[in-house]
């Protein structure tokens, strides 16, 4: 039998860190707190898939990659015809939403959901109508104990920034968005290449 | 704005630690691989919420509480009308059963896994027809990188036992665990009070 890890060596894995400070990939354009209390201002930010070399003066959001909650298969068929994968040398524009949700939405019970999330607000027919200018990853941090339940990621080329904001503008006007009680918006950019 | 936590204070929280070794409140009856490798044999298993001491011989196993991912509003209300709480002074005996489904499985949408889940294999109804002689409680291991994806651990008093035995052997002959391809099983008792 294979020898069985202990504690002490086992980190988290499959968790990937935001870390926002001094240095880092991508420039911080614009922060907005959306819904109540912002992040720290930061110059730049970091994605990572481990904490690494980190300095003091910043803020760290961690969440993983999970499958998918709610798409049907046949949803799941018409995203995946269409997105684009992030890292794209032409999407040098990107942004990162970390929303909370209500206790009011996380006990509702899975049908529930679902009617909310797409029956009646249409979320992944909203993103659909974006692909595959906008890529889009969804990070879950509420099972982990952090401040965020999602951390969505975003990139796209600068030509797509106004679709962006329409993208943003179509979703915070939904059902859904009324169970949202915290959302913090970053755009960043990076240099080409 | 309230300070924000460095990474390097920041523990992964809400993650209940299963701790098999020399030492623990459970003795351990009797371990079995039901399904693929079994863990390495222990006399004795800890449930914390925190690593904490913990003896070198032996393994951790790890997961958290997260929502419902299939119960529907009608479900999860006669769930909740019959289930017992953990903890009860009369449920000396436990149960703890990893497993770990396939690929093929969290490739599935989530239309496609509930159907299996609940239409076709009636995991919730199988549940309920147990409560509330025996109290159960899902963690979920996957999305932190763990060899199992759930962690199911069970409570009953000792004479629910051939009840427990019959709800596990109505469950591995359902379609849903065509798709597991790890599981394992330890049977605990501890004293009573």
């Amino acid at each position: 039998m294979a020898a069985w890890p202990m504690p002490e060596t086992q980190a988290v894995s499959d968790i990937t860190h935001f870390l926002g400070g001094p240095a880092g990939r991508w420039r911080v354009m614009h922060a907005r707190a959306v819904i109540e209390a912002g992040l720290p201002l930061v110059d730049r930010l970091d994605v990572t898939p481990a904490a690494g070399p980190f300095a003091p003066a910043g803020w760290a959001l961690r969440g993983f990659v999970s499958n998918q909650r709610y798409t049907t298969r046949t949803e799941d068929d018409a995203l995946k015809a269409r997105q684009a994968g992030l890292g794209r040398a032409e999407a040098t524009c990107a942004a990162l939403i970390p929303i909370r949700k209500s206790d009011a939405w996380w006990q509702l019970a899975q049908d529930e959901r679902r009617a909310i999330f797409e029956e009646r607000s249409h979320h992944g027919a909203i993103g659909l109508d974006y692909l595959p200018g906008i890529a889009r990853r969804l990070f879950h941090g509420r099972d982990i104990g952090e401040p965020f339940d999602f951390l969505t990621w975003f990139e796209f080329a600068p030509d797509q920034a106004a679709a962006f904001d329409a993208l943003l503008h179509r979703l915070r006007a939904t059902e859904e968005w009324s169970f949202v009680e915290r959302e913090t918006e970053l755009r960043l950019e990076r240099d080409p290449g």
